[in-house]
């Protein structure tokens, strides 16, 4: 039985990520996707915000949990009996980023990963550019799954509303 | 009529942005110098400085105008009836990071965005590394335009002069 | 007026094309269709078919015209008034690829290269994929214009069929 | 069960693609090594020796066997039942010429593709490069299998022996 | 005599760092090992550590020596009569992102950069990674020379211990 | 003493080649501009041709002379005392296609490859684009040295003229 990690930070959860997991569910035995407490970038979202989303969005994708990585992304992967990370990639910049990390990890564990070219209609999508989307006040309910929107636009026009950024 | 948007934070306007606006203007007939108020990044330079070096800089540039992003930039396009982002390129690797920007542009409201390839003679010119070197007391007069040295040096070095660093 | 040329060997036109084209007739005030007679790649459609498959294809789009590119692509580019080569790009490594064509058309007349993203749509399609996936029997009628199809296959399968792959 | 399909001309098998095979093995219930009969490129081997290279090498690692596509790489994908192609990687660049094959295999089938970074013992590993460093008399038996080099000289300097370019 | 910069945060120096030092020094013939004291990103390290790690790092390679860069690179390069800035490289995207300081350089005082791939056995290794896993607790004793543990340990988890990141 | 070799086709040699050997010349005690006799691609100038041309361009630097690489290029590097290849480039995607040869020549002999970036003043010129230029009749004197336009075009254009492409 194969079982593979989709690590991320998913700040938030959008419908890239769901595409990745949803294919790689497919693939491989089971998937997990596993929400980084990366402790150099500050999240927006707290914690349980990004994991109850992701969970909300996976629900319906079987064979596919959502888990929290407490620390290092190779030792959650033997923790679950994880096989491979499996990740989604847009380009060759893409891929050259992700390079080094997939080799220290392997050289760390020998754990494997495998990249998955982004479906076309959702390569636009990161979550970097969600929220400075949603921030300035742009649509972002076809870009993320349902309820990430109200969670998101809460945390970034808390009040009685108006902002204008 | 077609109007094009050039985007960018313009911290400061440098030579290898009058390039692209330049050269724009001779394929459009309209170019707005678009200054972002980016809220994730923090700026150099205040908003007012970097709008009036950029009005400065264009003053001599039939077609181009200056003016400011309050928020969504796909928003501020319908607003100025543009129909399409021009961007200047430096490399592939440029590309790369700037194509996701620029499919999600197209998803939001069908504004295109279209590359031109930076002129040799400023390919090197980018405002982060104007910074740096103006920060360590290297000469850029030969990077931005005229009366921008002086506000850069201001912000950078403001006491009564040196700082030797 | 701004005329923009989107040279290219249309061996056989695609779906590719005709989006680079159709968006590029929206931003200039014409578009050539320019076929280019490469003498050191052998084309596998005639020059005639290549531009008559071109034209039909084009054919509903108003301010896009198809020509002959006889010699030198910037000699042309002045014969026709064009101010402005447009290509559909796909990646960062199509990027580099084009760049020092860019430049150099650039340098020989001054004629620009703008790049246009391919659309999400039709990002996998290219020539020369289309003609190995027909040569080996898949079907492409939904990579290319109406009309492609028959041509390509009574030139990749002449005969009452078969052929031995 | 998931079938993995590792595509290549195999011209010769060397000790990358075994790489990417072997780890593949792990990660997949069943590997099928698929020598291309490509109609546009000439291989230096004929499809017989490259098969049996192939098959000599892959003798030991269980769960891979070698088979002949015959004709369009997804008809090959669906008769063996393969849900997934499997592509060595070494960077960006190459990504960026493999995702057109990768999207248009997606688009004609739905079979996936997916890209497992080359190990760093064998990234500087190609058959086109051990084909330049035999055919100018360097060793290339520590980056191909055991029987390779015997076939490949075979091949390049037929005769009583030298040839000495 | 040719002397070449190798410059840095060296924070911390890493087995990386190193296989370009050393080959380096046999291709130039005195190579600095130069501490930036970059004012924009923040070290996890103060410049002393940095150095006095560097320092030991080297101790045994003939032909180099370790400085600091006080301000500007080139002035440095200037002052120890350095002809070449020397860097390591992994990558298409590693080379995109050097390219316009590199050219900055040059443009500034003719100071010329070269790049040397990295060898495969580091190719993993970079000081980022090597913060990230040593925080979450990992083993990066193959990662980096001796004594470069305990410093960077002694700062990442300062107290009698626990820290559970 | 570090001397560096130059490989290439140099079909013809041009500014482009001229702009690293010169730079080389500055930073190694010798360059050998080394004109290989690659026997896969077909080029268009003889040998003879390509090695005079070459001679004649870097007549007066000092320190630069011009060879013949009879085999494997290794083997060359050796038999001429060098410690290092010499390669210009141009952007990452350059980068990505030389670093296997690159890894590969290091693996067979150990010699290392150095990468210097192109001048901005040439990073348009590639012999294979000049030779396209010269075939249909655009003017080249200015992105090759002085003699190469004569042989290009008594090679190009033999006739009493016609061909007109």
């Amino acid at each position: 039985m194969t079982v593979a990690v989709c690590p991320g930070s998913y700040d938030p959860v959008t419908l890239g990520h769901l595409d990745v997991v949803r294919r790689g569910a497919r693939l491989f035995d089971e998937v997990v996707l596993a929400v980084a407490t990366n402790s150099t970038k500050q999240p927006l979202l707290p914690l349980a915000d990004r994991v109850a989303l992701a969970e909300a969005a996976v629900a319906d994708i079987p064979g596919v949990r959502v888990a929290v990585v407490p620390g290092l992304l190779v030792d959650f992967c033997r923790d679950v009996g994880a096989d491979v990370l499996l990740k989604g990639l847009r380009n060759g910049a893409d891929y050259d980023g992700e390079l080094p990390m997939a080799l220290m990890n392997r050289h760390l564990s020998g754990v494997e990963t495998v990249f998955l070219p982004a479906d076309r209609s959702v390569v636009h999508i990161a979550s970097s550019l969600v929220k400075d989307v949603a921030r300035h006040g742009g649509r972002v309910d076809d870009l993320v799954p349902p309820g990430v929107v109200e969670v998101l636009m809460a945390r970034l026009h808390p009040q009685p509303t108006e902002e204008a950024r």
